[in-house]
């Protein structure tokens, strides 16, 4: 049982937290058979003396490490803790085959800023199909503990990838983007790119120029709506394009 | 200019903060702004010096009162503050007339324990002209600081209020309760309650022996929404029903 704070697989996970760089933390039973079920190479697990009892993980057991009570309790998030947090290594996206799927719409987030909600974006890709998601520069990290925690799994098994304004438009596909207040109000069911910007100003300027301007119909009693909210209604209604569901 | 933490205004702004029973905290010029024209009660606006200098709000100015900025810190949101709070006595509900609007449908929250997504709820109840927000036992307070902020003002004109389950019975209202996997998939356009249950356990029970299940159609790929975008869909599409928008 590991009681130091010194030890390295202790400061490495808190480290992963704070940085999730090139190291990814998931937390829960669940959630680390479901990573190590999608693929995601483990680098070490760890967990407390009662979860370990309940514990029936495929890790091989030279990866995985008890930790005392005290000392997990600062690495492991109040709400959802149940003992195991598992430390991946970071997954690399396809970028050569990342566009390949075009019967149905990416979703791009442009200074997306707040982890919950791009987190929830992608747990809205996975719900409705969507291709893959695309952090543009300036938007939370997807694999930041929060996004991870908010995407509710779907982190492991939805496409997400990096890129620059530049690369995105060199893709050629359709570009769409969220405004409030906008005339048209559907997306196509794909061979395109839903661009989602930031609560405060929106979808940035050099893409709201190249993008066609779309919106959710709502009362004028608000000044626009909670992006999360906004990607739910804009992909499901492709997904019912789609797939012919209502 | 106050500088201890003894000060009286101080204390109720911080005590509010944990509480928010009879008083409730509004951050910012223009949630304040807003909160005095709904016609919110007053009872102190604290603010730093630089936002004196730019305020002009319509106060009595003897309920003005001026935090030096460390102070100030210690009771304002980091992320949002510009320098003012108001404290304001809680609206009382009118619940003689909460249910006097019969041509749109109402939100129940059962459980929804974050107050995030129950804040949104309350921002989507105005932008899809719900015609109110109930708050059940066990649901999150919707005038605590994260819910207030997540409705972004929203909580200033939509009318809510808290009730039991058996006063919710009492209301002879059609009852829906969202549920993953349901076949149902709209709602009608008024005289109904939607009751939204918490992440883990749904709704409860009681009330879904008695409600219409409905639900929203997504891929096998998750177990359920998120309910602040199960909510977005469902009122959406109640408020397209009701208005012929789309």
């Amino acid at each position: 049982v590991i009681t130091s704070r010194d030890n390295r697989w202790f400061r490495r996970v808190r480290d992963a937290l704070r940085e999730h760089d090139a190291e990814i933390v998931i937390e829960g039973p669940k959630a680390v058979r479901d990573a190590l079920a999608a693929g995601w190479n483990p680098i070490a697990v760890l967990c407390t003396e009662p979860a370990l009892r309940r514990l029936e993980l495929e890790t091989p057991e030279r990866r995985l490490y008890v930790l005392a009570r005290e000392l997990f309790r600062e690495i492991a998030d109040t709400k959802t803790s149940q003992g195991v947090i598992g430390l991946f290594e970071r997954p690399l996206a396809d970028r050569v085959r990342f566009f390949d799927r075009r019967d149905s719409i990416f979703v791009a987030l442009d200074g997306v800023q707040d982890p919950g909600n791009a987190g929830t974006v992608v747990r809205l890709a996975a719900a409705f199909d969507a291709a893959g998601v695309i952090a543009l520069p300036g938007c939370a990290d997807l694999f930041s503990p929060k996004a991870v925690r908010a995407s509710a799994g779907a982190i492991l098994t939805v496409p997400v990838t990096g890129m620059t304004v530049e690369q995105l438009l060199e893709t050629g596909l359709d570009l769409y983007a969220a405004a409030a207040g906008a005339t048209r109000h559907d997306l196509p069911a794909g061979n395109a790119i839903l661009i989602l910007g930031s609560e405060g100003s929106g979808v940035s300027s050099p893409l709201r120029q190249r993008a066609t301007a779309v919106s959710v119909a709502t009362t004028r009693n608000v000044e626009s709506l909670n992006v999360a909210a906004a990607a739910a209604i804009l992909l499901w209604r492709s997904f019912c394009t789609r797939t012919g569901r209502e």
